[in-house]
């Protein structure tokens, strides 16, 4: 798409003196994701992998979980930008392609999800009233139990797991030029990259990996560790789970949610994942080391 | 609320040597937000300043501008988690209150927003499907014009924004103990602090500041300087444009579209703010700085 970073004219201040140069931006656009022609959610994101990033989407709410679920993405090539008169509605007129809307089809079969009209925010519409209620609701509809696959539990250590955020920075060519991405990848239990994203959110580059691994026939990823470049919070464990990925780590802190669904899914969860230190929060049963289960 | 962090088991690993201890963690719990008893929005955040967060979120959607438009907002008593039964319903049977459902009253005459059901996420419904309509959605939909207060343009240093990054640090008590944290904080043009919130989602401590401001009557906030522990992307520049705040500044990048925003609206944007050193990406008339104007 070659849209993912744009170039704007900045002035830099450094100890009180201006001067005026050209500076990277990272790109950032709304994409509404709609399923069967139905409008289901509005991201704003940046452009790219556009088509991982709904199928992914859709895996992270349940409604795919394999590659021959899935018809076909397009982009709505008669989506138009809306008519700026007033009170103009989203007009179904003819006008450029935007290629920030995409049409998923289901397979033929694949149950289409009740999208409840009342409650107007479908990513989160199972989360209930409470922590508890988002807890069950992941629990309930992922399909990728995490330690059925062979060879399970997976095991890593915590050498293997303190190189990542390094191999995460160097693969990360975008984040050089800009400073204003996210960065998700995705490795083998002993530290191969297998796939890294950027975005300008960390949701939807968690999206965009497991929407590739959907379409190339790869789900569950039960032998994977997903990396995060900042904070874990429950919308990112939420999305591991539904992939059936074992392991997540993170840089930084995880929240008291993405614990609690670690703790109740069986998913290991890493934070403060810096140098040769590291907090395990949950699943330490996969995290090879001396005295972890103490 | 004394949900703002929890306490769990970690373990600790250092130098391949691991140690149990207990650790601080930021408390995340879903919040539903309701316009007159109907379902408007759920959110992941930082339990405390719920009232708060809900009047920010209808400011920065353009359905509140003034205090006098809200009558009143409660949290739902009746709400309870979903009946964990197949197939159950949110129910409306009685149960404990989870303190995550607030329902929001608007004052007599003032106009409901047409929740278009069609388009479920109401927090970008106006986004239309490309930037140039999310730019337009905000210009036309702002109560507040940046420079109508007296004293407009409000005029701010460049040594009084280095000060504001310190600043807020010194006050993120919460910050200290779990690393897990966004910040936002509004600042005075002469950088002193006027309030500071923290959340798991860095858009809710901003609502949460905004809505506050509202609260007490003090919208638009024509002479502060909004800051953010993080990025800058559109859906922060949006909100500090619909609450009139005419400077915004963050220790990161900011996105493409929150520049074009900015530029869109006269707001003033500021990247990068580290030392004495800092990005202008728009609105720079308010920086008072030799040779800015360049």
């Amino acid at each position: 798409m070659g849209r993912v970073t744009e170039r704007r004219r900045v002035i830099r201040i450094r100890d009180g003196v201006a001067s005026t140069r050209p500076d990277t931006l990272v790109a950032e656009e709304p994409m509404e994701i709609r399923l069967g022609g139905k409008p289901l959610a509005i991201t704003m994101r940046t452009p790219g992998d556009d088509f991982a990033l709904a199928a992914g989407f859709l895996v992270s709410e349940g409604v795919l979980a394999r590659a021959d679920e899935l018809a076909h993405i397009v982009y709505c090539a008669g989506a138009t930008t809306p008519d700026p008169s007033p009170a103009g509605e989203a007009g179904s007129g003819e006008g450029m392609n935007s290629y920030n809307v995409v049409d998923v089809r289901l397979a033929d079969g694949v149950p289409v999800p009740d999208i409840t009209l009342e409650r107007n925010v479908y990513t989160t519409s199972s989360c209930g009233l409470c922590g508890k209620a988002s807890l069950d609701a992941v629990r309930t509809r992922t399909r990728w139990p995490l330690d059925a696959g062979p060879g399970a539990p997976v095991r890593v250590t915590p050498a293997t797991l303190a190189a990542l955020p390094d191999r995460l920075r160097a693969a990360q060519r975008v984040f050089e030029r800009t400073g204003g991405l996210h960065a998700a990848a995705l490795f083998t239990v002993d530290g191969d990259l297998l796939d890294i994203r950027e975005d300008v959110g960390r949701h939807n580059a968690v999206d965009k990996i497991i929407g590739r691994a959907l379409q190339e026939g790869r789900l569950p990823l039960s032998s994977c560790v997903l990396m995060v470049s900042g904070r874990a919070s429950f919308e990112l464990a939420q999305k591991a789970v539904m992939a059936g990925i074992p392991v997540l780590a993170a840089v930084s802190a995880p929240s008291s949610l993405a614990v609690d669904l670690a703790a109740e899914t069986g998913l290991t969860l890493i934070g403060f994942l810096r140098g040769s230190s590291m907090n395990v929060y949950a699943g330490e049963h996969r995290v090879a080391v001396p005295g972890a289960a103490g």
